[in-house]
C-alpha cells in the first residue's frame, strides 16, 4: 500500500478542502493517505511556511498531494511552486461560474461567511438545543415543534443520527427508543401517535446490533443475540404495520444515512 | 439580488457537492442560491429525471447552476448535456491524481465509503458518547480519556463545539461551565487542575451573550448584561492567570470555532 502525505490548504477552515480531498483520494482504493490541514492560510507569511513544509515532506520521500481552496490569485500562484502536486479546487469554476452570473467573485481572503452567520448559527444552535432536550424518549411534550422523529430500538443510531441532523443541516429532530413493552404489540406507542407524519424509523442487522450492544454491556440479557434478534424483528413489525418509512443503519456513516433519511422524508435543510 | 436553482448531483450523499457549492457560490455575494441536493443519484433512470428537473427549472426562468460529483463517465456525459451550468467538480482532478500515482481510479458508482467505515463509525461513536456523557461538567471523573476539554461561561458555545469536534474530527471533547463561585477567584477549578495541558477556553463579546441568554431566560439575574460582562471578564482573567489558550466565539461559525481550536490546540482529527 503506497502511503503520500496529502496537505488541504485553506484560507478558512479548510473543510471544504478536506472534504473534496478524502472524495479524490478514496478513489484509489490503494493508497494510504496521511491528511494534513492548514486552515486559515490568509497571508503570505503563513503561506511560506506551508510552503516550507510540502517541500520538507517531498524532499523526505515522494512529494505531496496537495489540495488548495486558496482564493487570493498571488497566493494561488506562489502555492504552485511548492514541490507537490498542486490542485487548485476553485481554478476554473470561479471563473466559469462568474462568466454564467455576469459577475466578478469576491476574492476577499477567507471571506465566504459574513453577516448570514449570526442567523445561521442560531437556527443551529436552536435545532440543537432541541435535538438534546428530546433524546432518547425525553420531551414528548415538545414533538409538536420536531422536523422529525427518530424511532428504533436502543444502540440502532438514532442519536449520532439526529445531531448530525442538527448539526449539519439545521433540523429539530428528536428520537424515541422502542423499548420491551411498546415492542410487544405493534401499535405505535401513545406518544407518537399524533405525528404519525413525522416519525422516521431506523433499522440494523441483529448481529451487528449484539456487537454494539456486547461493547456497550458484555453478557447481559439486553445484548444477548436473542434480545436483539427479537428486538428488531419486533420494531420492523411495528415500521411496517404503521406505514412508517425507515433505512437501515447496519454498514452505513451517518451521512449515509441522515442523506438518505433527508431524501425519503422529503425534508429540506435549514442551514 | 439575482435568485439561482443550484442543484448538487451526487452518486453518494452528496455533502462533498454541497460544501463545495456553497464555497463558490458565496464568492458571489449579490446571488441568492436556492440549492436542491439530489443524492444517490446511481443509475440512468434516476439521473434522467434530475436532468428534467433542470430542464424545467431553465424553461421557467433562469438555466440552474449544477455542481456535479458523479464518478461515471457516462452520467457525466448525460448530465453535461441538460440546460445549465454543469459543473464536474472531479473533472481533471481525477486524471491529474492518476497520472501522479500511476494508478487507474475507481470508478464504481456510489463507491467511496467501504470496509473502513465500521470502524470510522465506532470512533465516532465513541468520542459522541463521550461528548454526550461528559457534557456541561458532568463525568469529571472520565477525563483522563479526555482530548480536549473545553472551558467557559454558559452560553458561549461550548455543547455545540464539542458536538462538531466529536462527529466531524472523531475527538473526545468533554466541556465545563464555568460558574459563579469558581468565577470569583482566577483560581482553576479543582476538577480541572490535574488536566491543565488539554484545556481550551471559549469566550465571547459580552453585547452577544446577552442576546444569547435574554432569549435563553429573558429579564433574569442571568441573562442581565451585568452579569454577562462580569462572568466573561472573569473567566478571561482566569483563562490568562492560567495560561490556558482561548479563542473567541461571538461571530464566527462552529466550523471556524473548532477549525481554531484544532490548530491552537495542536489536535489532530481521528476521523
Amino acid at each position: 500500500m503506497t502511503t503520500r502525505v496529502v496537505f488541504c490548504v485553506s484560507d478558512h477552515t479548510g473543510l471544504t478542502a478536506e472534504t473534496y480531498a478524502h472524495s479524490i483520494v478514496s478513489r484509489f482504493q490503494s493508497v494510504k493517505a496521511d491528511y494534513e490541514t492548514r486552515p486559515f492560510i490568509d497571508d503570505m507569511d503563513k503561506l511560506s511556511t506551508v510552503v516550507e513544509e510540502i517541500d520538507m515532506v517531498a524532499r523526505q520521500g515522494t512529494r505531496p498531494i496537495v489540495f488548495s481552496t486558496l482564493t487570493d490569485p498571488d497566493m494561488s500562484e506562489t502555492l504552485s511552486k511548492a514541490n507537490g502536486l498542486v490542485l487548485g479546487l476553485f481554478d476554473g469554476f470561479v471563473e466559469q461560474l462568474g462568466e454564467e452570473l455576469g459577475l466578478e467573485a469576491d476574492t476577499t481572503v477567507g471571506m465566504y461567511h459574513g453577516i448570514g452567520d449570526v442567523g445561521t448559527y442560531q437556527v443551529r444552535l436552536d435545532a440543537l438545543d432541541f435535538t438534546l432536550t428530546t433524546d432518547d424518549g425525553l420531551g414528548t411534550d415538545r414533538y409538536q415543534m420536531a422536523d422529525i422523529i427518530v424511532v428504533g430500538v436502543s444502540r440502532v443510531g438514532k442519536t449520532p443520527t439526529c445531531l448530525y441532523l442538527s448539526m449539519q443541516y439545521g433540523l429539530r429532530a428528536a428520537n424515541y427508543p422502542l423499548t420491551g413493552e411498546e415492542l410487544e404489540s405493534t401499535e405505535l406507542p401513545q406518544a407518537l401517535h399524533p405525528y404519525r407524519d413525522r416519525l422516521f424509523g431506523l433499522t440494523i442487522d441483529p448481529t451487528r446490533l449484539f456487537q454494539i450492544r456486547q461493547k456497550r454491556r458484555p453478557d447481559s440479557s439486553y445484548s444477548s443475540f436473542e434480545q436483539c434478534t427479537r428486538e428488531v424483528s419486533a420494531a420492523e413489525r411495528m415500521f411496517k404495520a404503521n406505514s412508517i418509512p425507515t433505512t437501515d443503519s447496519t454498514t452505513r456513516s451517518i451521512e449515509e444515512i441522515t442523506a438518505t433519511l433527508m431524501r425519503e422524508a422529503d425534508l429540506d435543510r435549514k442551514l
